[in-house]
């Protein structure tokens, strides 16, 4: 079910993160990403709802918003099947789908428990789980599942609107003999 | 091509409508509209981009917004084949589409031209043209083909954070047992 | 519900046809379609599932197998707000949609009633309806709803295979560089 | 590029299989497929088309056509990343996609080489690649990259004729209130 947790005491800085890996991710620290609007997806690589919506969606709201205003980034919280979904698994699966935002680690159980760190910490229920994180670091929302494009663009322009205005461009392909087509009817 | 126009000077009171139809259309007028952001999709009926993109994106903004702070309309602005695309023809389209929202049929040139007078005043480009405006009534986005949901969701959002604070509620189905299926794996 | 007819005795000299419109249409008559295998569409130009899968995939019939041995054509079966789904209207709809194959007009009933004749010979429970015509004209397969491309694919060559030898043509997009994308990996 | 590789000498029996995982993979041997028409599909688990295309087309080709008649199954032929792919990371993939069908693991190369030995015998140019195998075992069709539903119906349908008769059964959801929704319009 889509939940929203209690997450009045939960920031950022409760992410406890292996590595960064993918694209972005040199020199990246989770502190780093404070003082912008978070996206954060967490995933498995082998969860099919994940690679199949969640990835994509992250995908697009990298491009959508600046990235100077709204950080995009995975979590990968594995918690089950641990020797198929390796760190080293997962940089070939970063490659071969051309994931272009980092993703960090989630920390492994200290005492060797199938749940990582960040999981246990923010309790989620499964994957894929949403994250969003306001410019001071603060959980703001959590989202076990899925949420539609509209409401995401809705609630992180909500974030951006809190900490100053913002800019969005707009980007589209072009329409231009007369006539109908697929997109539209010209004069 | 997607254009932003000129817009500082149109607002609400500049469509000039024939007739309102479909559903909540009983003793609607435009003035009614004002006090909540508008979202208006410009469309032919026959027009294909409008059918399968523009009207189920004004009825996922409809699910997604309250009703009482962002209202979604559309307006039919006929430019060619007129006496296929009358309102007694639109009634039926209405109808058969299960269209949710109300619908302002754009009022005919005086002239007996093809260019309906609210098209005319708004410069638009074709059909579909989507249309934001404040809930003070002024046009503050005209795009020309499609704007992503992404996009779109953060839009309007911005435009209601200017009239106050919003309050969105999330819903989706249920995931509840163990294991993984379309939507995700769950502990 | 999707239903087979008792479909033995009914071939494709039983429409009763008041004009072919659109492509392909000139000087066409019904008979000329027998001696190949005929994939007719019924519908209405505003149904809505007629309009975003059946037309759709009568195009992709069209377009996958040889015209010298598969015929697609629609047949325009109006028994709902016939004065908005007129000829006139249809030829608009044809042209804004751009169809690509014949579409006839089913016969008023002489009695003025809603249900024309091709639909009252053949028990239509509505639309869309899909037939299959065998190559000598007999009606071999009738159904309301949608069949699928996998299923549908397989009742063509098997009627195909009926009346000799086939050669299907692949065509498909290019994947040159090495690496993935959406299509696939290469070496 | 699709292309249809001269297959003139090529069966079933040239398949080099490391073991059969998966749903009905127990006690399977490649033998026992020849019989019925065999549609394979070589794949990688972390290539991105063939998890998103096709392994489910092959789902659908197994819901769609009589198990005693077309035999569906993966095979696992990795070129790539072979230690994010082994076996053992495979049958994790399986379950977590719910793979309903058998999969061979293409046997390595005996020295070591990167590219496994049906992969090389059949000279695949990358995953995805299908192929499909007449009732006597003998590889009639060779397809790197996808070929559409329509398509790939019409050439199972076109083997199962040379080796008799056909009965495909049709299933799909009711629609039974008069009126319109998004699969038809009823009387």
């Amino acid at each position: 079910m889509m939940t929203t947790m209690r997450t009045a005491d939960l920031t950022l800085h409760d992410w406890a993160v292996a590595e960064w890996l993918g694209a972005g991710s040199a020199d990246l620290a989770t502190e780093d990403l404070v003082g912008r609007v978070v996206l954060a997806g967490a995933f498995q690589m082998l969860c099919p709802g994940c690679v199949s919506q969640t990835i994509p969606q992250l995908t697009r709201v990298a491009a959508t918003f600046p990235r100077d205003r709204v950080a995009v980034v995975g979590l990968h919280s594995v918690f089950e099947h641990h020797d198929a979904m390796t760190p080293h698994a997962l940089r070939a699966f970063l490659h071969e789908y051309a994931v272009g935002f980092p993703v960090a680690v989630d920390a492994p159980a200290p005492d060797g428990g199938p749940v990582p760190q960040t999981m246990q910490r923010f309790s989620f229920r499964g994957t894929p789980t949403l994250l969003l994180f306001d410019a001071t670091g603060r959980l703001r929302r959590q989202v076990f599942g899925h949420l539609a494009d509209l409401q995401l663009g809705a609630e992180i322009a909500r974030l951006e609107g809190e900490s100053g205005s913002t800019s969005l461009e707009v980007g589209a392909p072009s329409l231009q003999e007369p006539g109908c087509d697929e997109s539209g009817c010209r004069r």
